[in-house]
């Protein structure tokens, strides 16, 4: 599941240049340098949580937090970048996550701690949060697309 | 997977006007209202090819087009609705599908047939589908609410 919304990711995001990275629809909007960038923060973060077992440290939140808040700290850190920027970083954080996955046994899934909404959660819908996040922000990414590309040929209403 | 999914369309809608479910971002945008008839068409489609083993009719698919291909059909098709008539909707597809799901065992979630990318597809995949369209739709509608409530605002750039 989490390769297949990957791919979904890449095609929605192939060839794009930095204009269409940094486009902003509104001035509160994310751009889809953005979104790439909090997708690799979130699978930062859930690592943290899930292999290590804990919080992440006030550092590390400092360290994630544009890419994890967005707004105006985001928008300045996500800013001028090429594609194969976000692309590497997203492919690492991605390799760390599969070689992490490859020494844990399926028990580990299935471990529970305290989460959302006064309810146990474990790991596999630690992971699972982690994927429909991304799948939400593709979602996004293919509309920023088509109102650039009707920004673009001005037949914005 | 698909209650927790739900769950978040809800709560992303809850309480739109039918002002806000028939806006549009551009010409081509689907509205909120839409992407709603949208999923519950999507669940339908899938609820014929996973339970009924076979490709959609004619007649199906015509009776569902508005729903799956969206565009101008889909614009005419779903308008002046309140959010109710969507939700009801969505609700009675899902108790369709739930209530077969209590009749099928863990081996039909593997049963496969060829599917996308010339590779073969289990329901298990096919149903994860419905719910990353879901997903990714949810994204859509909540970026659709801010850039309503930018433009009422008046602070479009």
């Amino acid at each position: 599941m989490m390769n297949y919304a990957r791919s979904t990711t890449l095609e929605a995001v192939e060839g794009l240049t930095i204009e269409e990275l940094d486009f902003l629809v509104h001035d509160e909007a994310n751009t889809i340098g953005m979104l790439l960038g909090h997708m690799a923060a979130v699978e930062k973060i859930y690592q943290i949580i899930t292999f290590e077992r804990r919080n992440p440290t006030e550092e590390e939140e400092e360290a994630l937090g544009a890419g994890l808040e967005l707004g105006e700290k985001g928008k300045a850190a996500f800013k001028g970048f090429p594609l194969e920027y976000y692309l590497g970083e997203l492919q690492d954080v991605r390799e760390n996550t599969f070689q992490k996955f490859h020494t844990l046994t399926d028990e580990w899934l299935f471990e529970q701690t305290n989460w959302w909404w006064n309810e146990q959660g474990n790991n596999y819908f630690k992971w699972f949060h982690v994927l429909e996040d991304e799948l939400n922000h593709r979602g996004q990414i293919r509309m920023i697309k088509k109102i650039y590309s009707k920004e673009k040929s001005g037949l914005v209403k």
